[in-house]
């Protein structure tokens, strides 16, 4: 007989689970694998609230597994090493983001793209080698190979850091592979939640020049004054769509939502680049005249590798970066993902887990 | 009052043009400027029929003017040179392509990307520096700024070599900037018309290993045997589609005609990349998750710079890559339309100009 998640591993556990795609979380005990002779287990500090969580939560893409304990923005500090460990020890400060596992064997594992690697193992809701699923960060501790363990930069925050394992890889890495990433160039960002607003800090960072592309007004104050912005376009005004045409290398386009793109090409100057980061219900549409007549590119990106989320969690800490957050005690963890449906947030929530999670 | 198109330039030309929607082409009697201090005359030997001229005749883009004379991939044999004229000399052969002016200031003239210009002109039907209109190649002569000359490779044939002006660049240009020009790669081509299968020679040519991808089995022997392809995909066959997944760096898709670009995304390995050269009516629809789960892109890319086309058209003389065609005489070319509308030709017509065109 299938054991419980309660007793298949011998650490105890306990977290916050959906128990049904109404995506209500409640208090939930479950085990934790022992840590293994290449394990880092961790006690959970602090975890963001990523849209991730949202979909996975209501099983809006049809593969959530319940009980469900989401969180992949995840920040601890070490409480046991495996006999083989020699990135990390006890004490330290440390980081898991989207995965734990990865086959380490394939093209993209060999070149520090677990990422897209097609075996790869996400940090929830996933089964793990074992054959037992993943539980996420919005929980007591976590145990993961040392491989997908991030080492924590000295002296960066914990809380505010934290959802830089998600939303920071994942506009962090774009910016990087497209060559967004010179000074003098300049990039767009389209859509001001958790993802813009990082992507914005990591492209000023670079030294490009950065317009914030918004459908309202609402948010340029904030997007110039408090985020750093160096432009602001309302997309839905044409004259300043229009006087805007052909001034962008790239774009980091971060909305889930259907919306037109041909608007955001003629932003982008021949050889332009833009990077869809969110995914809407159903396709694009894409005129391919604008790709034709200036070589214009349209991709995808999704977080990324374990060495580049590394460079990246020392670059932001190097450069100051740090996601805007509202930090949150886990019991109001429904309101904020309900807040979140809204996008009422600035910019991200991250669960206080070792302040406010009880045991029951 | 406005000259006549006969009498607006000292230079006497005659050939077929278009004179209304219908794209009824007739003899046609007009004139060349005079041949500038940076000008060529060349006595037009052959020129290539391309889809672009189909779409012109008709008016299908809207942008057509009567008389129309079509015809941009040109080869010929100058006749006179402007005094500052350098490049080539009277009885060099000569080709010309697409263009015949540029703004030569703006950052693409710059970086020898004159085909991306936002000034650019097309060698028929466009306003040239005068204000009159441009006449191309199904005629029997031409004047053009020594810049958009290109000088053809001694040995090379004349006939067969003139498609590779348009269809050639358009796909040697792309396999090059997109990084697909490297022995072990493995690129798809989609579509076996006049572009297509030149695509197939040149990515043979740079070392790929090309799988040709169709809709039906009917080109498959002449795929692999005539063109080179390595590989035969028929598209419509889904147990062959999925054993083929992931397997391509890239694909050259050529076809106009609205098609699933799921089934091509595919089919390519994570950071692939899939190029469109035709533009179908209506956009296409773009699938989002496929360009993140896999850093997929989807690009285009339209013919290619004057310095690029000097070197596509060296490098198939030097590897022998010669369009397959079809000679016909001038009089022959409304059928020829008819048929290319059919894509009843392997692989594209060519006009045998000097031979067959006669004045009235």
């Amino acid at each position: 007989m299938a054991k419980t998640p309660e007793t298949e591993h011998p650490v105890k556990a306990f977290g916050w689970a959906a128990r049904d795609p109404s995506g209500i979380l409640s208090p939930f005990k479950f085990s934790r694998r022992a840590t293994g002779e290449h394990d880092v287990q961790l006690k959970v500090l602090y975890c963001g609230i990523c849209h991730t969580d949202l979909h996975l939560l209501k099983n809006e893409w049809g593969v959530s597994v319940y009980p469900l304990v989401p969180g992949h923005e995840i920040v601890g500090v070490v409480t046991e090493v495996g006999s083989k460990v020699k990135k990390v020890k006890v004490g330290d400060n440390v980081g898991v983001g989207c995965l734990v596992g990865s086959c380490r064997q394939c093209d993209q594992c060999a070149n520090d793209l677990e990422n897209y690697c097609p075996k790869q193992i996400l940090t929830y809701n996933m089964p793990y080698f074992d054959g037992t699923i993943t539980y996420g960060g919005y929980s007591n501790n976590l145990v993961a190979d040392e491989h997908f363990i991030i080492r924590w930069p000295e002296n960066f925050p914990l809380d505010a850091g934290a959802p830089l394992l998600c939303a920071g890889i994942t506009t962090y890495s774009p910016l990087r592979y497209f060559g967004l990433d010179k000074p003098g160039l300049r990039v767009g960002v389209v859509g001001l939640g958790g993802l813009g607003h990082v992507a914005v800090k990591f492209a000023k960072a670079f030294g490009t020049r950065v317009t914030a592309i918004s459908t309202s007004l609402s948010k340029k104050q904030e997007a110039l004054e408090r985020l750093g912005a160096d432009e602001f376009l309302v997309s839905k005004d044409e004259e300043q769509m229009k006087a805007a045409a052909s001034t962008l290398d790239g774009i980091i386009d971060s909305v889930s939502a259907p919306h037109p793109l041909l608007p955001l090409l003629s932003l982008l100057k021949p050889h332009g680049k833009l990077i869809l980061l969110g995914v809407p219900d159903k396709p694009h549409e894409l005129p391919v005249f604008p790709l034709i007549s200036g070589r214009k590119l349209v991709s995808g990106s999704g977080i990324g590798g374990l060495k580049e989320t590394q460079e990246m969690i020392d670059f932001a800490a190097k450069n100051n970066i740090l996601p805007e957050v509202e930090i949150i005690p886990i019991d109001y963890v429904n309101t904020a993902i309900e807040r979140l449906v809204k996008s009422d947030v600035k910019y991200r929530f991250v669960i206080d887990v070792a302040k406010t999670l009880k045991p029951e």
